[in-house]
């Protein structure tokens, strides 16, 4: 098996227009670096009904993927996007672990 | 840490005109969003034969992501898609477990 | 719940000029088939400094993810990547584990 180290990586989607201030979160944070992907979002995302069966509507998005060998910089990350946005981040946050095959470079 | 809950990510690549179906399905269910992104598939997806050296062929795809709080909601698209194509889906389905930040909006 | 079998999930996310590359090794290894998307870099990807405040630059990037119902066949692409470039590998390899709905189209 090829020699790996656990990770955690941090996903969020959010709208495009986000993404300037999450990417100053990110390198403040102290991530050595992250991904873009640019999408689009449909459905009730950013709002809390659940009555959505008459408004599905689509906007663009941006997913910015970060991978850090140590949880506490994802943290940071999750920490300062929730201070910044007191609440009312339009868009979804989430955590998984990965195996990443070089450890220097995170 | 940052305060999270476990849910289930369930990621559908499929072929760019699937997208609508398969977009009924997810609101239908009960998820409460999703988010679509554009990318391109090669090799055998969608062939069931492994012989491919000769035939490595590119092709539009979209990979539709769907984050939930219930397993049972990702079940429930699970079963539906298969319901649907009849065996005949040309995509892959697959399930991992993620943390979510804010239990609330899903 | 569906029925679903453990595979791994592998993700490349390099310089868009290694695709043509990275995608002869995948294909070589005996994977049946692959995702391309495309995104941006940003922070400090494939430098070893940590000392990037002055100098985030962007560029333009592919995230190539591969599943296999097979381990060996993920370790041996990310063998082949590690012996093609010498250490000098722009971009990151990871690894997760996925839980895939259809195993016979893998």
């Amino acid at each position: 098996m090829a020699a790996t180290t656990k990770a955690t990586r941090l996903s969020i989607v959010t709208e495009k227009l986000n993404e300037p201030e999450i990417e100053r979160i990110v390198v403040r944070a102290g991530a050595t670096g992250y991904t873009v992907f640019d999408g689009s979002g449909k459905g009730s995302h950013g709002a809390k009904t659940r009555d959505r069966a008459s408004v599905v509507r689509a906007f663009s998005l941006v997913k910015i993927e970060v991978i850090v060998a140590e949880r506490a910089i994802a943290d940071a990350i999750v920490d300062e996007v929730s201070a910044t946005y007191f609440g009312d981040f339009s868009g979804i946050v989430y955590l998984d672990e990965v195996e990443i095959v070089r450890r220097e470079k995170f």
